[in-house]
């Protein structure tokens, strides 16, 4: 692999459409495809093959011309560039059917995220497990934050309680909230946010269904 | 509003921006701002006010040169556009705790998407009801679809079965599938898949925290 530019200024749009190509990647290689030009990679995941050469070329040369790029040799490139081969150890606060989902979402293990904690308020819930992992009370988040060096706190409690779960999760020492209550959070800018709105998905169906039905 | 251009040529990443600048324009409307530059748009979704700019463009003219975007029209403007004035019939397939979670996800409703059933295979399950919904047999998919005029189904199944709920929602006359199985669906062109991967929000979080930690 060649150095990727360690000055590049890289867009937002591309850093969230890495992800995406790594997937698209990962799905091309299950299916046995070795070398996939950048016309067919767009075609699956539906931008142009300029735009892909174009996010790609931000890092450095991944692909030959004429050839196209080796989908093995691409998808660790992007899984390094995005951070997918260190270790990052996540905890989730709200145990509801959401948080439950999460806590056996079989895909983010693979992918370098490791659940330690689960967090709730339910005397009913704290103490039992979900797949091995323990579910604690939101009174000892600091404690297990910093013991077991937790990186990532994911929220998934009712929008009333997200803010506080935010402040919580920063005072215990967090880095990234990935945040799918449906509010804005006021956090300090040095922690990194992403929310998740499911209903996005759904959004753009509608624009290609009006057009069709 | 000025009508959009029915003509133009739409890439799928405008479209798929589209939803994004819905959801932060509401986000901006409920801490009542009323009018909002691109740049602070762009700053707040993370994307280049030119992008905006150049996104918004390809429908018609929505903001005041100087001035910015009058944050009440353009969102019920990106609404029409994204045909959630409208009311879309919806199915979830599989009721593990992500099809419990979004079969009670509270923000589908306020933007057209009516639950109007959801399918399982679990006899236990079956003839009972999530948020007044009732939880039907998957045999009795066809029928559903067809009475209650559904257009779009959702697959929270397990991989192993998700290729044959998307056969039975096809072969009942859906319009769009909304996938949350890990596995690339076999249906007819015609068919709209949206396929959801919750690693990709922890992904690009990962990127970030890279260079940061």
């Amino acid at each position: 692999m060649k150095e990727h530019k360690e000055n590049a200024v890289i867009s937002k749009a591309t850093i969230d459409r890495l992800p995406l190509y790594y997937r698209t990647l990962k799905l091309s290689q299950q299916e046995g495809i070795e070398i996939i030009s950048s016309d067919e990679l767009g075609r699956k995941i539906g931008v142009t093959p300029e735009q892909i050469r174009k996010d790609l070329s931000a890092f450095g040369e991944f692909g030959k011309k004429g050839v196209g790029y080796y989908v093995r040799e691409l998808m660790r490139n992007i899984g390094e560039i995005l951070g997918l081969n260190r270790k990052w150890n996540i905890a989730i606060a709200g145990v509801g059917h959401l948080g439950w989902a999460l806590a056996n979402y079989a895909n983010f293990s693979p992918q370098g995220f490791d659940l330690q904690a689960i967090f709730d308020v339910d005397t009913d819930k704290i103490g039992r497990y979900i797949n091995e992992v323990e579910i604690f009370s939101i009174e000892r988040m600091k404690e297990i934050v910093s013991d077991r060096d937790i990186q990532i706190g994911i929220i998934t409690v009712p929008a009333e309680y997200a803010q506080d779960i935010a402040t919580r999760f920063v005072e215990a020492g967090i880095k990234g909230i990935w945040n799918f209550a449906p509010v804005k959070l006021n956090v300090p800018a040095s922690i990194h946010v992403v929310s998740e709105d499911l209903s996005v998905g759904l959004s753009s169906m509608s624009y290609y269904l009006s057009r069709q039905i």
